[in-house]
Order: structure tokens, then sequence, then C-alpha cells
């Protein structure tokens, strides 16, 4: 049985290998592939690490065998990118999607396909509390290809080519590295950064509410996803759960879990392009459906920070 | 000025193109596209007649150029035909509509995209009535190829690349000619077929509501959408207006416009396949918006059969 990532070598996909080599789940080999090579985390002799470009259709043919068991599609161009680079967005975030569906067809039936999507889908005026019957009406190509996507996997699912699983992911805080060109960017960095020791900006306004989940409890969902009874999900599409925030409340927890001379690293810098983009996402989901099937939630903000600082060894 | 309709040979398509050499739009150019060469109605010096795919690259490019003001993208394979044949759907349904959308992009900003969408981007557990704000989540692989090609020309127009509007448009009755792919192909068969001495099988069940607009309303809806003021649209994708009529009550107007012996025409014989397909669709929808808009609306089902005799001069 083999198990593949894409965007394996992301700080998601790395995360994600590691959870399921200290799994349960039996499987022979876990691919991660990358448009870098990613790395083997751990050095597990299961894991194979290729690099390549999954739009090359003889790569998704290549990939995906009659021995694929699970496919995790986590690669991506992410939202200000896509916006930027309007062809490149559509062929990574709709085109590598088809491709990839197109090979587990013809692969064989069943292939359990979890595809990461995102509130991005989202936008425009919206319902104070958006639900899983809320139209997605998407304020940016990246969510429009991430809405095109997730109707993708709906259809191959009730054709019975793959046993799919949309999960629209709450924004990631705190991811790690650097900035990326996530309109998003920022909800990292303006916790990430400052913990560092290092300055950043802030390009929205305090009031700006946010819909977060830390990262281990995305990777505990992608997980939950893998073995997840599909046959009773009459849609495959499902809103991950999260929590409403606003920017000065998780300012608020930094100041609470470090000291001031951190906060004092934050600059709050208008960005009209990432107000705009940011502030057409639902600041809050009703997560009934999600939580039934069993997803995970986080509790509070100030537990985002402790992962953070627990992950990165830092002193708190 | 040139104006283009795909599908241009369809019933649609002649039907439109007749209202547009009878109405004041400035043009030089009509050109219709369709997979067989289309008529020229009433054989205007102004029409072109093409015979071509559209899904050659080649063609799309060539067709579209600097003097397309108008392009009404009207070609599909219908629901039951992209049942059966999957990837003949994605190539006609998602994939054309693409093409021609990055033709418009690349001969230049602006030119009007209108493209007809359809209800059956609705389906499974649907709130008694649906507006504008219901999740899409199609239960076909037609409904989902057009609910992507709605969110293509949302994001196509967003970005300024083409000024599109998507009309979701309603079941309509009575189509001329034969029985076709559609699922819907009965809703017509049971008035049209009796009413020229033939018989027709219905394959739901009498209670089954269904979403109905005539020829003429869609094709006044379709001019309206040519010079329809889009720059205050913060969505482009507008449900049309229809009627709810039930099974039981077109063949009460059967019979009340013409007689028993027409009405006896029609056999009941259940077909679980197109019943899966129709009452997926909704029966009601909230046109609020689109009659706001200036879009116009059927009043009774007996107009629509009225209709039929006169379009056929046949003795009512």
């Amino acid at each position: 049985m083999q198990i593949i990532i894409t965007g394996g070598g992301g700080f998601l996909g790395q995360r994600l290998a590691r959870a399921l080599l200290k799994s349960d789940l039996p499987f022979d080999q876990l691919l991660l592939v990358d448009i870098l090579k990613p790395n083997n985390p751990g050095g597990d002799p299961r894991v194979r690490c290729v690099e390549a470009d999954v739009y090359e259709e003889i790569v998704s043919k290549d990939l995906v065998n009659s021995d694929t068991s699970l496919l995790f599609h986590l690669a991506a161009v992410v939202s200000s990118h896509a916006e930027k680079e309007f062809d490149i967005g559509w062929r990574v975030n709709l085109d590598i999607t088809r491709r990839l569906l197109e090979a587990c067809r013809h692969a064989h039936k069943g292939i359990r396909f979890v595809f990461t999507s995102s509130l991005a889908v989202y936008g425009g005026d919206l319902p104070p509390v958006v639900n899983d019957s809320t139209a997605v009406t998407p304020r940016s190509s990246y969510g429009t290809q991430k809405a095109m996507g997730e109707l993708l996997v709906n259809d191959y699912s009730r054709k019975g080519f793959v046993d799919g699983i949309v999960l629209r992911l709450p924004t990631i805080c705190v991811r790690p590295g650097r900035p990326n060109l996530a309109a998003s960017s920022f909800v990292s960095s303006i916790i990430r950064e400052p913990m560092h020791g290092e300055e950043a900006i802030c390009p929205v306004s305090p009031d700006l509410a946010l819909f977060l989940s830390s990262p281990d409890t995305a990777i505990d969902n992608l997980m939950h996803a893998a073995t997840l009874e599909t046959r009773k999900l009459a849609w495959r599409t499902i809103n991950l759960p999260g929590i409403r925030v606003t920017v000065g409340e998780m300012l608020d927890a930094l100041k609470r879990n470090t000291d001031e001379e951190t906060l004092a690293r934050v600059k709050f810098i208008p960005d009209d392009s990432i107000n705009r983009i940011v502030s057409s996402w639902p600041g809050q989901i009703d997560n009934t459906r999600a939580l039934q099937l069993g997803f995970a939630r986080d509790n509070n903000f100030d537990n985002f920070i402790l992962q953070h600082i627990s992950d990165n060894k830092l002193k708190s």
C-alpha cells in the first residue's frame, strides 16, 4: 500500500508525513512529491522523495498506481501568488488537481483523495455566520480555483472514481519558516517574527476577525480524513473547525505569553490589496457538521503560541 | 462590431439570432458557430455560419477578435449525455468555456460574455426555496461543469478580462424538435409530442415540481443580458426567473388547451436515473434579485402551450 502527499516538501506536508509515520496506518511506501525535492523526515525507509512537476501528465500517471490507497493533495500556489500570476495559478491549483483525479480514476477505483481547500472560497457579502450551505463567491483566483477543485473532487467521488474528501482549512497559525506569498502570510508573521526577535508588519486593522487553526489541529484533522467513513457523506466538502480571533486578541495573547518588548516589534502598515482579500474571508463558521464527523477544534489562541514555543524549543 | 453565438445552430441559438437580427443592437457580423453548420435564419447578410469544434484552440482564437463585442456561449453537452460520456462532458462544458474566456482575454478587454448555466448546479438536500445565496452542490457532471464555468466567468470578470454574465436558465418548455439526451427532455416531450399526435413517456411522478421558462421569455432574458449594466453586480451569476409547475399541473393545462385525447397520449413509465437527476433540481427559486435587475418572468403555464401552438401554427 502506498500513500502519496503532493506538496510533500511544504510545512503541512512534512508535518503530515511525520504523523503518518508515527501512526498505525498500514503502508509500504510514503511518497512525498514536490517541485523541490522534499526531505525525508526522520529518514524512515518507507519514505520516497520525488522532485517533480505534477502538471506533467506522465508524472501524475507514474506516481499513482495500483498500490495507491491514499493521496493527500496539498500542493498549491498560494493566494497572492495566484492573484499576481494568473496562468500559474490555474495550472497548479486547477489543472494539477484534475490530472491527479484522472490518474486515480485510471489507476483503480476508490483511492481516498484528500484535497485541502480554503475559506478563500468565500467572499463578498457573507452572512454573519457562514455554514456548509453558504454559497461560495470567491473574490480571488486562488479561492476560485479551490472552489472548482472542490466541485471536481465531489463529482469524481459521486461517480465512484475516487473516494474523496475536501477539507476547507482555516488559516493556519503559527506557520513556521519565512513569510510567503499568501495574503494571510501576516497572520503567522505577527506572532512568529516578534517571538524570534524580528519586526513584523501587520497590514490589516486590529479589529479584523480571522478564523484559525493551529498546525497540530490541522494535522489531526488531515489524519482523521484519511480513514473517515465517507459512504454517508452526501457532500464531500467540509469546513474544518477553527476559532474566531481578532488581530487585536492575537496580539493580546502574544503579550500575555511573551512580553511588552516582543509585542512592540509588530508595526501596523495598512496594505489595501491584502486587506481586500483577507477581509472577504469569513470570520466565523458554523462547524456543527465537522464536529459531528469527529473533526477537532482548538480551544483558545494562547495554545497556538504555546504550540509554537514548544515546536521551536523557545523560552516562554 | 461582431457578435458570436456558440451553439448557434441549436434551438436557443437560432432563436436568439433572429432576436438579435430584429433588434436595435449595432453589429456588422453575427457569427453562428456550432459543431454542425448552423442555418442562417432569414438569410441576413450580416450572418456568418461556421462549422467548427471550438475545443480546437486555434478555432476559439480565430473566432474571437478585436471586433468582438458580445459573445453568447450556449454550446454544451446536455445532462444525461455528460453523465454517460464523462470525458466529452468535461471537454465541451468546461474546457471550451475556459478556452473561449482565454480567447476573449487575449483579444481585448471587456467583451460581454454571456454564459448560460442551469439549475442543475443545485442538488441534494435543498431548502424549500433556493436563492442566490444557496450553495451549489450538483448531483450530475453536467451541473458540476456548469458550476465550474460560472466560477470561471466570475473570476475572469473580476480580473477585468471579460465583462461576464452567467444566466442560470430554468428548464425550457416547450422546446421544439425531437427529444434529446437532457434529463429534462421529457418536460417538453410530454407537451409537444401529444400536441403533434404522438405518444410521450413521462418518467417521473405527477407530483414532481419543475421550474420553467418559456422559450420567448428565455430569449428576452438573453437579450437583456447583452446590454445589462454590470458594474454594480458584485457577483455575476443570476438565477433567471421561472415559474413553479408540477407535472400534474402541466398535464391539466395540456388538457385545458387541447383535449382528453391529446392528454391520453402521455404514458407514465418511471425511470430512476432520470428521476434522480431531475428531482435533485430545485422546484422553487427566489427570483427577487433577477426581477430587480429587469429580467422577465412568465405568468402561467397555459401561455407556454399557447406559445408552442403559435410557433408551430397548430390549431388550438
